[in-house]
């Protein structure tokens, strides 16, 4: 039997796959040799992960590759609906973000809280100005999406003393049903959105939505940019509805010089990086040689998209309705 | 027998002592008025906790207050010869301080570690610059004090994954003695001052010191200003000894326009305040009134400063040398 053939979807640097030499046979392309490569393909690894061209290169009935595998959280750039309905299993990179990501919108919180930006700002002005700073403990979050990120998210807080809800699709056991979170927004300190991209997230953090919050409140978009509404964000810290923001992504990447974005006052603009601590790229490699090992081996995948739902559900299953009774 | 004498050095806003009222008759004053206050007055609050005013007018032998609090953690500017060796109780502000100082630390070693300095530098440019940032968790801190801030620090980052060394001036089960901190500081990633400046920790972090850290290394002083050498932090900045620093309290304070402090590259400045969170002066006051009804009922006060060591000694003992056997 020959080896089979890994498809890399490539970018700049190449993954590690040293350890998987004489096993597979690897063949890189970029966006527009991927449509042509894909038939004659057994496994897809995305590691360009910030490119769209799956969606439009997936063949339909054809050949295709029997797994696909994507380096990132997110898979909202690589489903369409040819491929969830295929039988092709798609993975995706959970457990290599969560710690960064957490760690990343903790530093944000805390910085908020403590007026960071402030205290830079006015040392280029060198100019001494004594505030009144915010304490983090006893203070309210709600973070929005209750994926390993989200828990790590929710972990990291709670160990700061704050008090902590966290709202997934369907409530379970601790965690709220979107249909609480409305109410909770409405006196959370913090608004944390860590949520998968799907159609029903899709721009659900909108003019309405920044009304309910306090004026005091700080809205962090840590998933991907178009859940969130960037005009009525814009508006919002404007018209001062909100005390604050942080978007780390956005509905277009990268963000342009020209977008008014950059210059939104209360608003911190940070170039997608709260997953990628230094060495990232290796593990993200490492994570995909473990895995191709356990596929090639014909050993049950880990970290399996649901392909309706648009993310790795949770072990409880609290993501899908519950069956009928009896059924 | 008639009502106490409280004076208060006072600053403004004073402090609210309304639930003192017909019990104490409280005199005001500023640097100016203390010596001649000083001679009636049964206590001192030194509630403008700036102010050096009390070393000058310490009356030696002479009628002099029996207690004097300070609505500051720290009692570098209070202590003086003649207070130290008179009867006269000093007591602090311990239990106001060590959160928020410890949140505002945590909240600096983030920004550090995810590069928010640079994220805001670039943003004014508008220019996306994406970075790999660090992992806190798994990093190594050395906090040196082990008074109740020090603590405080040392449980925030511990829940954040850091591995702390706390440092005081004599070792102590799990706190390093100030024999260990070289080496100690030498492998850190994390250096944090919280100590009280005495003759001891005078200049303590100076050209030596620097020159002692990794390359990687990040120094935050959130103690007292004279414990470092400014000129020898600027230039092992200048010089890449350090990647970054922090200081929130400085030898002059406010730090004046002219400062070259300002502008030093990979420096935050900001103006003595990572103690004070919305409602702290509220916070003093009432802990000064509570203290007051103490003393004013001959209850044993708490917090009480060792005049010789310069600060409120541990409950511990680890403070001063072990008895010689036998006594």
């Amino acid at each position: 039997m020959s080896e089979p053939v890994l498809l890399v979807l490539d970018t700049d640097p190449s993954p590690r796959l040293g350890r998987l030499t004489g096993r597979v046979r690897v063949r890189y392309t970029d966006d527009r040799g991927l449509a042509g490569h894909l038939p004659s393909a057994d496994a897809l690894l995305v590691w360009d992960f910030t490119s769209d061209a799956v969606r439009g290169a997936w063949p339909g009935d054809g050949p295709r590759p029997r797994w696909v595998h994507t380096a990132s959280a997110g898979v909202d750039r690589l489903l369409c609906p040819a491929l969830a309905a295929s039988d092709t299993v798609v993975t995706n990179a959970r457990g290599i973000f969560e710690l960064p990501v957490a760690e990343y919108v903790a530093g944000l919180v805390l910085a908020f809280a403590k007026d960071l930006p402030g205290t830079l700002e006015l040392q280029r002005l060198h100019h001494w100005r004594h505030r009144e700073v915010r304490q983090l403990s006893g203070t309210r979050a709600v973070v929005v999406g209750a994926g390993p990120i989200g828990r790590e998210i929710t972990r990291l807080l709670h160990g700061l003393g704050v008090r902590v809800a966290l709202v997934a699709r369907r409530a379970r056991r601790t965690i709220h049903g979107i249909e609480d979170l409305d109410r909770l927004a409405a006196r959370a300190d913090w608004v944390i959105c860590a949520a998968p991209l799907t159609e029903s997230t899709y721009g659900m953090f909108d003019a309405r939505f920044f009304g309910l919050l306090q004026p005091s409140a700080v809205f962090v978009n840590v998933g991907r940019g178009p859940m969130v509404v960037e005009t009525d964000l814009a508006d919002a810290l404007r018209k001062r509805w909100i005390a604050g923001a942080a978007l780390d992504v956005f509905q277009e990447e990268p963000l342009g010089p020209d977008s008014p974005l950059w210059d939104v006052r209360g608003l911190v603009v940070s170039p997608h990086m709260s997953g990628d601590t230094a060495g990232w790229r290796d593990r993200l490699g490492e994570q995909f040689v473990d895995m191709y090992e356990r596929w090639a081996a014909g050993e049950p995948l880990v970290n399996v998209v649901d392909k309706e739902l648009g993310y790795v559900p949770s072990a409880d299953g609290g993501d899908r309705p519950p069956a009928p009774r009896g059924s």
